[in-house]
């Protein structure tokens, strides 16, 4: 099993959540490209260490838009949305180059995620610009979402993720953070959850019925107080249960 | 021998410069990033196009400054210098890829190309950037320019360009902006200095003496009123004189 | 009658429209604000240009977006986006008292003037802007439409603005751009539309219809080939027509 | 004797230092305008605190140069620095008016700072910006800077300042940040010597000597641990050696 976390997400002089901490626990960094945070130095300095610790390096690309940190939609053009996307993952492999690595997959980032995951124009600006790229880099995203749909359908890998801290409707969305049962905020929950997930694919839902959750990463959050405590913890659940924590993105060609 | 221009130098809605024929025209486009100039869209547009046209894309890197377009000189740290010029080179290898090429070679931009002629911080910056994201990229530059310098005790290639419009000291600097005799407004003359620039590898500076100019590329500008022409000018007039007018980076590896 | 177009839509060294050319034709200029285009400096220009030339100053707001020429539709949140306004009225009236003048309207650019036509939130949050910062500011803007409704409920005075250069749906809504008559090219008709919008208040729609379309002002645009010619022609027309133009503000308090 | 402090500068998602904290010690907040730091809602709400709250605020400009901080000098022409202050100074009297105040004085921050204290150019930029703003508005620097003098040329109210936690060169200026000395670390040293400034109107240099410190704000820095607790102890050192502390501004007409 994969543990994914954001990381790089302060900008100059602006510091956010504990990128050095974070690397000691994921085995997959989503870094961000500038675009909604992250400068090239920050960038530059996470790649470098997520080499020296084996941390598998990802692209998380997210809208134009430091001042709303990519947290509001905004209403791309196909093109634009994928030559953006494009840009930002080419900027992060410099830094991976840099650090003798490479870049290993996409995740997009806030706003962008929840687009791409129902919209089908900025779905598919994300996967043709994957396809441009480079069709061996994998994407993540949640499974069943239209952005899993449309990389499937374009031939590109997708590495399904789990969020064992967030509430689940029985269609296997994610209950809104606005309606109850959205955070699920006990520890000893979330590591439960997190290695139900990885051992049998399933989730309980908010209404208690068993859901599948076929998840190959958990995405844990590193911005809160206790995030860093938290992402620890689980890593040992999954460990004590037996399972290697290691990136999805091992021993892959790309 | 080569020439070379700006190119991409728009941003969103606003244009500048005739990208579309200076394409017919040139043999090597220094693409603007998207730090001074240069938006994603813009960039994948014209490299397709150079790459259909066989046109060799170099990253023409800026500082982070839209609103000065680059021309103000910023006390940038090297360390940020550095991974601005590595995320600028790596964002438009993004767009040669999709294009089916690759970045061929690295060119400064405005107040980071003078600066970096004469300063050794910037300089060393350049130099740094280029190296740790590929050494075998070449770097675009004057002749005798401090960045020239480093580059070469660095070990990277070093391909010098010449201004065949823009007058000479007799040390081989150009004549300052502000100075009398900074531009050369006969069309006619430009030729003439371009082929000797060409063939010679001299020029004639201001003083009337002949000046040592070991260039491989000829810079032409695309922003000026009659700037194709002249530049269409320039290539007749070195075709005339029985030189191929082909990329520099023809036929490298890189 | 009033005429109004957009000015000072450049960014650093990029141009867009003959503000200049423009200044001798309309009666209120809508000055961007620096957010989607409008550089300080080009503000400074053009709210000095337009004191000396007696043409009204009105502060044209538009979302965070310079790459998106701020057509790109943005979910901002309220607080967000009426400090956003707030912002950028403040910067666009130091350029005015630095030219003795003052802002005398607001009207809001592209896709905000779009959303805030028809969306509770984004028109809500450029009368909060408004109201806040000083409730004697009139906002331009589309009759009929939820943002001026808002206005007037918030005891703002709105002034409607009609397009005679654009086709109407008989429900004295435009013509959506992607069909069918949106846009009227021939210049004698727009002169007579003008005029009659002018005199009547009304427009004929695209059945035929003859629709209410009550304004104080006519916006002419800026950036299009011959956009200043037909500008002049719709000022003749107007005058040749017995009509006085002037700014709608000209003899306020504000 | 007025306590001033630099607030507002986180940038969106990104915080930086306690503004809240801090609008209990200081009698002047230094509010970033946007362009080194500082977004419209931070703005809107660190005035409407301080208006609450009895503290004046002050415009604190600086370089557009986000990724930054305003921290790097940037050789920008007069007019377009004098038009970015001018601008940073109107948007931030928008929330001055929308928290029923005005904004109070002026103080350039960071590179602009230390760069107008001994440019000419710089200076009178910042100068020129006032005066075409508002002559009657005060600018907050160090005494005896270019800057300063260049203000008075003008006809401008310079308010001179003192930084009771920074080493002093015998000729008045501070000891740079790279030298030894260049910090006072022990706690009730600082607060002595702020105690001086404020009665004496002197402060020791590195050299023993006395050096004449004519000040009427002291500068407290925010955004280092323990920074709030030593403004608090300078407040209450001041207040129990007799002295008033209020902002310099309170009963002006501006």
């Amino acid at each position: 099993m994969d543990l994914n976390a954001d990381l790089g997400e302060g900008f100059g002089a602006w510091r956010l959540g504990d990128d050095e901490a974070l690397l000691d626990v994921v085995t997959s960094a989503n870094v961000a490209c500038g675009f909604h945070a992250g400068d090239p130095s920050t960038m530059h300095r996470v790649c470098r260490r997520a080499a020296e610790k084996g941390v598998a390096v990802g692209a998380q690309v997210g809208y134009r838009d430091l001042a709303g940190f990519g947290r509001r939609r905004i209403d791309y053009d196909h093109d634009e949305l994928r030559d953006d996307i494009l840009y930002q993952i080419g900027a992060l492999e410099a830094f991976c180059k840099a650090a003798g690595d490479r870049v290993r997959y996409v995740k997009p980032h806030g706003a962008l995620y929840n687009t791409a995951a129902v919209d089908v124009v900025q779905s598919s600006a994300v996967v043709d610009a994957v396809v441009a790229y480079d069709p061996a880099l994998p994407v993540l995203c949640q499974p069943g979402s239209v952005l899993a749909q449309r990389a499937v359908d374009a031939g590109l890998t997708v590495i399904g993720e789990g969020f064992a801290d967030r509430g689940y409707l029985p269609d296997g969305r994610l209950v809104p953070r606005s309606a109850a049962g959205a955070l699920v905020h006990d520890q000893r929950q979330v590591v439960r959850r997190a290695v139900r997930m990885a051992t049998d694919g399933s989730v309980v839902a908010v209404d208690g019925s068993e859901v599948a959750c076929p998840v190959r990463s958990i995405c844990l959050h590193g911005d809160t107080p206790g995030a860093v405590d938290l992402a620890g913890s689980v890593r040992d659940g999954l460990r004590a249960a037996g399972l290697e924590v290691r990136p999805f993105a091992a021993g892959q060609d790309r």
